[in-house]
């Protein structure tokens, strides 16, 4: 009888400890396998310098290799451009929308023989809909959809880690485009 | 008495698996709600090659739009400006104190209404005091205060992850600015 | 006897707790301490584009200080040169062998006392050995060898963390190196 009370409170306490554990410290939400724990979906739009559009541009060649200038994206698939970028972001596809926020950051052409970049950006969110940010890197082989890492967030996206779906969902010459940008987050806090 | 001690004998294996596990795995700290797992401050001073100060300019233009160059920060808020520095951290605010480490990467002006950056860079140490890196990236939207994202680590800061609070303390012209770096990790290794 | 039975119920609730929520959920694999659960050792190659070799370069200079130019790399160690590459990944340390997959992104020289660089790219796979990318970043001091970040990763490197040590296996001038990439990841989905 002794015996037993002894092994009910060992039980009660492994109970307590572990329900207590999880009470008093909040824990990363962890998705089941491969379930985002928070789902968002963004579009931005870019409208790159070319030398007559500097009142609508939001981004601007700042990199070029040897054989290539700031004005006009360089031969062998812009290869060594990088781009500055300061974008709306939109909740649709229409560039005329409210912005929620701006889609910060650079990308880079870095392929001679075709199209691919790498991007290093956030969203900066400040808004009543999100305050905060999320930012992303990765290789881009500007596929129809690619993905690309979520390396870290800050204020709602505190901590976040995840994966980003992307989409060109239009391409007007070499002005403007648009991205459809699917978040995944698998680390939320 | 049999069944009481097979119940004893796995309350006693679970609590050996539990304390086990942490016995022999070194498992991530993870903080309590926001609490950090660790916690330093430093600062870092920047001073921008202008033509002028060759000697002791710790950084300098590397990228810059069309309509802008290689020794002035250019017009626009410095949109499009991409700037690489090698930066001295130190413990408190002076200029003059002896380095701890070195601040290295670059910052980009991503905006043309206002001031916005972006940045990806490490705090790189190599003393006694500490020995391994911290990387960071992220939208700095260049308030009093504001967050980027701790990325990764090596060395004393293997696998961190976190957020740095950043404060710009002084400026000077567009020659000198020292920023204060408020470091809270909440994934320890 | 009922009591013995309750605390039988409870131990075994417990262990399919415990097991249980292994069972349904997939959790990251998390190595012992500092154990990778995943590693890996690749080779990729570097050369740089200096006027001549247009046909062959798998990077250019697309940034550079006021100093400097975007076909030879500027004095006082390359400080603010900024270079593209789309370096062939190997298995090997031949630079003939069939590529495997493609380092992608940028490295800087960020110093100028001496050789230091920061680096942000991915490797990007796309065959029946691997399909997915890597994405690393951080401060490279040029040391023998040396540990960046890796910061996270797509496809079959799903959600990657860990660390990777660089070493330079060959130098040819300003033209031709390659590095030795031993790929250490501490978090597996």
């Amino acid at each position: 009888m002794g015996a037993t009370r002894v092994t009910e409170t060992l039980v009660l306490s492994l109970l307590l400890l572990l329900s207590g554990s999880s009470a008093t410290q909040r824990k990363k939400t962890r998705a089941a396998p491969r379930m985002p724990c928070k789902q968002m979906v963004f579009y931005f739009h870019d409208i790159l310098y070319n030398g007559e559009n500097a009142k609508n541009a939001t981004s601007a060649i700042v990199g070029a290799p040897a054989w290539g200038n700031r004005t006009i994206l360089a031969g062998q698939n812009h290869f060594g451009n990088v781009v500055v970028f300061d974008d709306p972001i939109t909740l649709d596809n229409n560039l005329l929308s409210i912005p929620v926020g701006r889609a910060q950051g650079f990308y880079l052409y870095d392929r001679k023989d075709y199209f691919t970049a790498w991007l290093g950006f956030s969203f900066f969110f400040n808004s009543t809909l999100h305050r905060g940010s999320i930012t992303f890197a990765g290789a881009d082989p500007l596929n129809k959809t690619r993905d690309i890492s979520v390396i870290g967030g800050t204020g709602d996206f505190f901590m976040a880690r995840g994966i980003a779906t992307l989409m060109t969902e239009a391409v007007e010459g070499d002005v403007y485009f648009r991205l459809q940008v699917y978040i995944k987050l698998f680390e939320c806090w």
